[in-house]
């Protein structure tokens, strides 16, 4: 399938087209200077009210309050006791100034409602939600789940209203803290995808593009909603956070087994990947890790990524049609359903993950991990399998690299070299969490199953490989780059 | 919620009640004494097709033939040009006599059809059968996919037909060849369980309970479609395949870091399971491994078990939502579209699995495998938990103790004994090898991740365990004992 091609028009930000892999994207640069345009970008608006405290809500109401100056009232609104109303207190949102409230009530007073509640609580709640927004409100989402979850369950949003999404490149944290950083560094941000779902108003385009400016993104990119859910619940069940986790524990009992130390195994498999192959690939693309290695270390390299490349595009494909059917949004609901009963359990007591800790604990500096050619092999298979998966779709190459390469070298995997792999397994949202769960272990299988033996006996099929290095991905990833933030990710 | 109330009225067949857990379920015994009833049971039948040669058709065609004696003709209904037509020769069904034939010409000339072709093939043919089938026919199947499956698609079956199902607690080879044993044996042969689902004519039963006599059961129980495809689903992907399979590779891996070699590691993972513990079960109940262990094993079987009972109600409980929501039916049709593209690969070249070969070469008897406590806790644990589960969901003590007890050690364990259980899941049909390498790599993740460190760590709750010498399910399995078929499983 051809990518999609979109475009689209806005008479307050500036459009620009960039060329990824040959195709035209339009796109628009963020920045301070454009804090001004925001009035005229919600012109009509005179609140926006941000629903939800998690990991976008805390963000993006600051952000917008901070870029807005006053010009539109932002007010935060939670459920009835909510146990986060101290926090949205402590950062300034007060019932007594009416920028707190409760969410209803919030949703039913504003212009333009962003829905930053969880995935299960926009499931549960959506119906009420919409009978709460006014006439010619703005819907905004951060991600595609809801659209997905309305097409598994027969519903639609409500005719009479926008909806659109900003879906930013990076957790919440790392959105609000790149944006304080940016008042001083120039380019300080986290790029951001938006999409115009249902356009009643004839403004929908100018409203997203303001929220994105509004939050710091100095690159917004396009895409639909459909387009969005699709590829952000592949690829945190592939590539960013499943297929990772599989990929280290696969590796690691494999380095054991080869009579590795505890230690040494962790250096050579999770220390690997989350170091120095994603500072490499975040810097030179994919081609810089081979390019890095020596002759006999690439023939290693050459023969992991033909051997797990075919195993990433099973799995990726079988995860793209489960997300597609609905079972996965589905399975999403149940699990939630089955969560006062089953809580779900912490993986990092495993000994692999106490090994992680101590080694974590040792480190010295961040260039005492070798570049472990079979690992790097093993990592750019599976990553590649990602890539070619969504172009066979049709997705946007600014989303392909970016839900397949650049969230994983430069937001997700250095918050597992920080904090660990298990750490960001057991917290991150719970249709994250229970997408590793769910397939971290289909990789392992599959790779210890059928990959590493096809290396051991000497049996694996080149084609693969033969396709990486005139890959289209590359010229992506280098256009992409010259896009990327001038401030590396935020690990508190 | 209380196992379902069911009950059944026969004039050829002599129905029995026994008492499992407190509940009365009505019964038939077969044998051969009852074939001369088969006329009567199939009065009005002229012809009963036999579609498909895979692991059942070839069993119950041959069964039925040589039961009915030609009071009734059985002919096999092929694809044109099947690969199996040589086969259905070989076994007499012949071209010549009109007891082959083209599967669509076969089902418009029948008054039975029984639908043996495999899940894909009955989601991908179904409105062509349905449009096949003669007014007043009777629609048989071996298990109830076909009615999860049209659920799924919003379909139903035809109103002017009857639905019936015998399904067989063993595979097609086994009931062929327990069948032929019984000629000589008393008593040897499969159980099955049937179900009436439309009843058009008023002779659904006799039919149903006929087929099964003709197929050689000692004893048919009664069920549902609906709980016969949601236990028999959920069964394979917990206890009987996935679960068995995900347990020993976690245990297996655990004993190796243990320090185990790699073939003592084997030993007191999956020999002792296919071994020594589904032996006792099978003649003593899961309180006889308890029983045989020394007062120190019984302490590490108790901490076993009570870690492992959690892992195997949450996983079975994901499972069996999976199975009714339709995501789990639906995926497998999902995995048929994807197959010409994406083989299944085979499992059985891990290192564990070649390490099982040696040993098994090298077995000297059956008896030189100790009962691990550790094993046997993990194994009854999560057995426990999958018999819970199906209480809780009503099904009857029949079905829950052959989907979760009786089929493990009676049929598939004995199997995977003789050839191994990667060669199982290698080797039976394609929906439950899709439910094996779905879920065994989460029964291993989550004992591995949750369940080991929690006896490593001393902090396991004994609640579950405290439940297991007065569980209910020990009755139960004493009475389905006394209806045990004289003759162990078949094993080529």
């Amino acid at each position: 399938m051809e990518p999609t091609s979109l475009d689209f028009e806005t008479a307050i930000f500036d459009k620009e087209y960039v060329t990824l892999g040959g195709r035209r994207e339009a796109i628009v640069r963020g920045g301070r200077h454009l804090f001004d345009r925001l009035p005229a970008a919600f012109e009509g608006v005179n609140q926006i009210a941000v629903i939800g405290w998690g990991s976008q809500g805390p963000a993006q109401a600051q952000n917008l309050r901070d870029s807005l100056q006053g010009a539109v009232k932002v007010v935060v609104g939670l459920r009835e006791s909510s146990s986060s109303a101290p926090a949205a207190r402590a950062a300034g949102f007060t019932e007594e100034d009416g920028t707190l409230g409760e969410m209803f009530q919030v949703i039913s007073d504003s212009d333009v409602v962003l829905l930053l509640i969880s995935d299960a609580a926009q499931a549960e709640l959506f119906p009420q939600v919409f009978k709460a927004l006014r006439p010619g409100a703005t819907l905004g989402l951060s991600h595609g789940f809801l659209l997905g979850h309305l097409s598994g369950v027969g519903q639609e949003f409500p005719s009479g209203i926008d909806v659109i999404a900003v879906c930013p490149k990076g957790m919440g944290p790392s959105v609000r803290a790149l944006y304080v950083q940016g008042a001083t560094v120039n380019g300080a941000g986290i790029n951001a995808s938006f999409a115009v779902h249902q356009d009643v108003s004839g403004r929908a385009v100018d409203r997203a593009l303001g929220w994105s400016v509004a939050l710091g993104a100095p690159f917004t990119f396009q895409t639909t909603l459909e387009s969005e859910y699709l590829s952000d619940l592949t690829g945190e069940r592939s590539m960013l956070l499943a297929g990772v986790h599989g990929i280290v524990e696969s590796l690691y009992r494999r380095y054991r087994d080869q009579g590795m130390t505890a230690r040494a195994a962790f250096l050579n498999s999770v220390e690997c990947v989350t170091g120095p192959i994603s500072r490499i690939i975040s810097s030179r693309g994919l081609t810089g890790v081979y390019d890095e290695l020596a002759d006999g270390d690439k023939e290693v390299f050459a023969r992991a990524y033909a051997a797990a490349y075919p195993v990433g595009l099973e799995l990726t494909a079988e995860i793209y049609d489960e997300v597609k059917s609905g079972n996965e949004i589905r399975s999403v609901i149940l699990a939630g359903q089955r969560m006062p009963r089953f809580p779900m359990g912490k993986i990092d007591e495993a000994d692999m993950w106490v090994t992680g800790q101590k080694v974590r604990a040792e480190r010295a500096d961040r260039d005492d991990v070798t570049l472990n050619p079979f690992t790097a092999g093993v990592f750019c298979g599976i990553m590649m399998a990602q890539v070619d998966l969504l172009l066979e779709q049709g997705h946007p190459y600014s989303e392909i690299a970016n839900e397949s390469v650049i969230e994983a070298v430069d937001s997700l995997n250095p918050y597992m070299h920080a904090r660990g792999v298990a750490h960001m397994v057991d917290n991150c949202s719970t249709t994250a969490r229970l997408g590793a769960r769910k397939w971290a272990p289909r990789f392992d299988y599959l790779l210890t199953q059928v990959a590493y033996p096809a290396v051991d006996g000497d049996r694996v099929e080149p084609a693969p490989f033969d396709a990486f290095e005139k890959h289209v991905i590359h010229d992506v990833l280098r256009v992409c780059s010259e896009m990327r933030p001038s401030v590396d990710i935020f690990v508190e």
